[in-house]
């Protein structure tokens, strides 16, 4: 088997002095609330982005060479996973993520194309155990085939429907077989271009029977992980339906899915969608559905989404915040849905986006933990919706409270006279004091 | 009682010809789709900024005069809601909608404030029988004193909690005694300055709770309208949890309350969430919660509620579209939440805005009217699920398929031939062709 | 000569109640303004959207088919020629618009794209000839290539620059051979992915000397038509230099090449950053910059460059408005920067887009000749800014204005009186009731 | 003279471990860059958000009490002064920052007003001396009151513009009595609200005719301070003409005003024009403009302005990167035009927002100077470029190249074998090990 990243070894910790080619700030090993770094981000390969991806844009081709030295499809897909097996063992990352066109390409029929997966997937199978690296979840790549042109689950085309279960069971199959934590669905085509030739609410209806019978199926053949579905706004349709954490939960409740289902949280599809990224972990937390999450994010100024390697501490202390509070990946991780820059052509850029990536959420993870064990923050939540704890508010909380007894409640007081200061300005620089001390 | 508008008179339909100050396209008693316009479109006068706004921006004070002549606060209100009368007489609206301190200004107590109210709703009463005008909808403000400054339902105090909640009961009260056809709620500080001093979930719960005890007070009183919820993503708060349409249906269902609610979505509010306004009202007329309409309509590029009158036939005739596949409205109506610029300050300029706005929502529902009589447009949609009437589509509806089946099918097929153009440029040109026809 | 669009004859108007393969609001011939319509609009077909794109997008790859039943590159380079010309004539498009590389394909050096050049601008002479067709632009297509990763002209390397010129000096050379009446700078690379290796300064000014070089050379070989930056704020950069009209109008007087320079603008682009298509018309015409119009418009609510076929009829006509009032196009045209939606897979669509479009242009072109016609806007503006025909007005205007004056002028005024209203609404009336009058 | 910040003392430097009340970052004496921080920064305190901003914004009243004490409009003047004094000497901020309407109210005449300034300049005279306090620069607002609704120099109505120009002097008038360093134009009302009413360029016209005023009127008098634009791209104009950096600069370039003319920018303006801060001021940096800072931050997704106290060190250090490159403020400073958030009702919350502000520019600058100390950045830039130091890229700097040379240049290459990746994950990476190292 050949060495495709030649003159790159381990990527070992060296702290805050290290190269580029070493972790700064991202010990493996290193011991936050309880638990390696490690095990708390369970930072996990996309192998879309980093093996397949070329630098393409819409107005420009490959700039980057993946073709690992085959030309053959099939050969080019085992020399594609040998090499992300490679990368995974040089960054220490232990998980991957894939669609399953991703890992072998689309023959002329289903049947052929079913074939292929199975190959690729027995390598696989025999990769995983020999570098001791597992699968975060599998997924189905239903939207760039011209036959999903008008949706996969939500197509007007029957056909289309029948297409993407088939491709579905086997991807979950395969996820199942390889012994993932979690399947996917990111619905890339689960939307409308007009709603001039519309009709939303039958698409919807099948967006739910689908999913449905995936995790009846599922179930059926011992699929223990967890389901997500991956919001995003818009892109490449004119809207999708996945729109954001608020609309899934609402979908996933309307169809009973919420007990199998959770959300793989993007941070750049929260920007898409006009939230930042702990926004939508809160609404996700807070309805007991953070499952998993896909590290990255957008440039502030433009409007699609360009799926860059996470370098914001900021952003990110506020978004392990979130995982903390919500106790930390189910079942999930945090997966780089990350791409190099178009022009970012050197044999060493691939590995430098990983690590700035890898630094950046190990930093924030560490800087969240700070800000918990702090206190401040969290005590001064509290103490902010105290009145709720006993007395009247306590009633109000309690659902015992009438509006007849609330409205005497105000008219015994005539004025309120106990707000106290938000103190935004306060919790900023206690934020600022923490990532900074 | 004095003449406020001196110098107009009743506006009439003048047809396309006619002046500033007539009609053009909106003639009340034209029949469409078998009712008169009139009663297809319900329009209401707004009756805050109607006859409270004076044109004050964050940068500047009035520039339009709203005193009405009187000082006093009680004259004051007594000579606004003569104004508010002698303006829907004229325009020939039939409907108001108001929130409860548009009509009479809060004092010292809150039982002083309730007895203002009562005595001003008395007035209203007289005037509503003698020009033959009824409620829309009333609403609570619970947003601009300082004592919302936390939010209402949403506050971190318990204290403003019960405050609001007697002043939603008072709200209730007077709505039911006007024999208003609906009851709103628009939360204007519900939601967050900043994720760094929310509880997220303990907010919205308690949201639930308010709307729940409003529901059953309500019906307990006599209350027969809809409620309603009115979605809006941001301001004044930076997010505010009524978002948009899917966010708030998710909510409503979540907390038992879609049997009571229904939505009043804003062409303006809708646009700052992302969506065109005809999206938000296809996701409530989907969900069977299109309740009743905030007609205005955003400066495009502008990230702030503009409320300008609406003059954009094309966006307008894409909404009324649902609004009419929707069946109408249940209960509700077409309410100007708009204001004029503040650069508008001829004494004809408020009702140019109202015509202006009229005009345009009426030539928009007549042409929705055509477009369906047309029938191009819906046998195209009807034709392109056809797939789903018989064979493996109508498996897929009734929920008989199984993945199993739907693969063998698949592999049978090899690949989808099936698909047809979605021919979006071919609506588009049918559209035009039926404005412009 | 094959016939590539088989089953559809010449596109005739029809009039109102034609079909989708007619004109309805398009008649060439019909006089406006003094001018046939195909004169005023002077449409052009754009030669890579309508020849060569396929439908892909970023997520998927192409459903349409633009072969035009060739394999080898150079006899599709023809068969697309001769497509083209078969659809402009069946169109009754008088003009095109290329980039040097929609025509030809790129060999592997430079010398040998250059001789497959000249091998096509031949054979689209003899087109040209044959069916009486007009060049309105050339341009370049200086991104696509890896080579132009970095950018063009603001590249940070000097070898790409010199490609850059030299394709540049061949694209000028076959634009004037062939009587090109512009040549068009569209610098879809000329920007920065980061500003962290990014001199801004620098690379401008190598803009401003590539921009001279390539007028001094275009004049030295004849050209005599009009240079044109095309702006457009982002994408694929994050940001592109030639933002905005008024970005560039500043650019091009900083270089000193606002004689030979005019302003080629987009529509969607306008909306991408921040504008009306009108607002940025308006810039261009008060500089005396408005050179020609790419016509598409954009998805709403959509952050990326969706270049749909322009629907609609509103936003059109203030751009006509602006057009017309700057005398019509000095030497440009109405280029269709217009694609196809992915899903628009029908034979007749691509007329049909074009059929819309055109139809657009038209109806928008006449409604603001109605504008202009009917005079009202006109002389409300006009007698909005009257007071700066006479008196302190006049000397303001003239310059003989001092401030001393004029604050004894405000002093002894001691208060404005004489604002009046602004009166949007009544004007957004009067537009309405010329569209729909 | 009254205390008004009661219990509150000297704010000091007490490092990282520093109560709320202290500077954990901002060390005044601390020598960076060969200069004092408190020199690098020079501080400056606004007069409106912090003296008269009192919490309303659109939705609802004054939650912040700024009436310190007095009811009389003078005495309240006088107070409110004192009070600034005592909080910028409390906080030891040198500077501060002013509109004319700022500093005393208007009264019923243009002349009787004036008087009220120069009574109150007096006043400030002397607190100046007593406090040893400078005026950074002052401003006019010529954007609340109703006269200019349709803008000051850029109003439709001459007797406006008198008005405007009677005002701009007077207070460049007393900007230089009191020894500012700059003056600014905020042309809050110089824009548009509708196309529709407008002479877009008639009105810019008339801006570059008052400013040249301005400028000519100052100098006479003896002010040898700066005049800074401040951009602002839309608020509460539809669309401001200063739209940002790029636009205004073309703008002062094309009145002959850049000699005399710098710009004012301001992150939040900077962020609403869709560009970063960073951007805005590199633009300012590259044209030689960069004067003065407005320091502050808006809610990233919302689309109006916030005008949050700056607390993102990250955006903040590559803003400072720019003030460093650009040599430091020319005579400008750093204004806190930043505002509590609503609900800040805490009598420590304003030094707490001016802390976390003045800490935030701290630890950016400090973070910037080491980013140019540590060098790897600015050697890869430099390395980046460096074909443009000989051959053929020193010629075309040089603007000896042609177009003939170059074409040879390139057809000898065949194709470009020479880019090198823009690494910018790289150079991401290493801004985060500088920041957190």
């Amino acid at each position: 088997m050949s060495e495709y990243f030649k003159g790159i070894g381990k990527i070992e910790y060296k702290g805050k002095g290290g190269d580029d080619l070493s972790f700064k700030f991202y010990n493996p090993e290193e011991v936050v609330n309880g638990k390696s770094m490690k095990d708390n981000l369970k930072f996990a390969m996309s192998y879309w982005h980093t093996l397949t991806g070329q630098g393409v844009d819409i107005f420009g081709g490959a700039t980057q060479d993946k073709s690992f030295g085959e030309t053959d499809p099939m050969a080019h897909a085992k020399a594609k996973a040998e090499a992300g097996f490679e990368f995974m063992d040089k960054l220490g990352i232990e998980y991957f993520c894939f669609h399953d066109r991703d890992i072998a390409p689309e023959a002329d029929t289903l049947e052929e194309t079913n074939k292929r997966l199975d190959e690729i997937v027995d390598y696989i199978e025999v990769l995983m155990k020999k570098y001791n690296k597992k699968l975060l979840w599998g997924t189905t790549n239903a939207f760039s085939n011209p036959r999903f042109m008008h949706g996969a689950a939500t197509s007007c085309n029957a056909d289309v429907f029948a297409f993407a279960a088939a491709q579905i069971k086997k991807a979950i199959e395969i996820t199942t077989r390889l012994g993932g934590a979690g399947y996917v669905f990111w619905g890339g085509r689960e939307g409308y271009a007009t709603l001039l030739n519309t009709k939303m609410g039958f698409e919807l209806d099948n967006l739910g029977r689908m999913l449905k019978m995936a995790r009846d199926y599922g179930r059926s053949i011992g699929f223990t992980g967890d389901f997500y579905i991956e919001p995003k706004p818009m892109e490449p349709m004119t809207h999708q339906y996945d729109y954001d954490c608020a609309t899934v939960i609402g979908f996933l409740n309307k169809h009973g899915l919420e007990k199998d289902f959770k959300l793989n949280v993007e941070a750049n599809h929260a920007t898409l969608a006009g939230h930042s990224f702990a926004h939508e972990l809160r609404v996700a937390r807070e309805a007991g559905m953070l499952g998993s999450i896909d590290a990255n994010q957008g440039e502030v100024f433009n409007g699609w989404d360009t799926d860059n390697f996470p370098t914001n501490v900021y952003d990110m202390a506020l978004a392990m915040y979130e995982l903390i509070k919500a106790g930390g990946y189910p079942k999930g991780g945090t997966n780089f849905d990350a791409k190099l820059r178009r022009a970012s052509t050197d044999a060493k850029d691939l590995f430098r986006g990983y690590i700035t990536g890898m630094d950046t959420m190990a930093l924030a993870y560490k800087i969240a933990a700070k800000i918990i064990e702090d206190g401040r923050l969290d005590s001064f939540v509290d103490q902010r919706y105290s009145s709720y704890n006993s007395g009247i508010g306590k009633k109000i909380v309690d659902g015992t409270a009438t509006f007849a007894e609330l409205e005497k409640y105000a008219l015994d007081l005539g004025e309120v006279t106990t707000n106290e200061s938000g103190a935004q300005e306060y919790l900023e620089g206690i934020v600022n004091s923490i990532i900074f001390g």
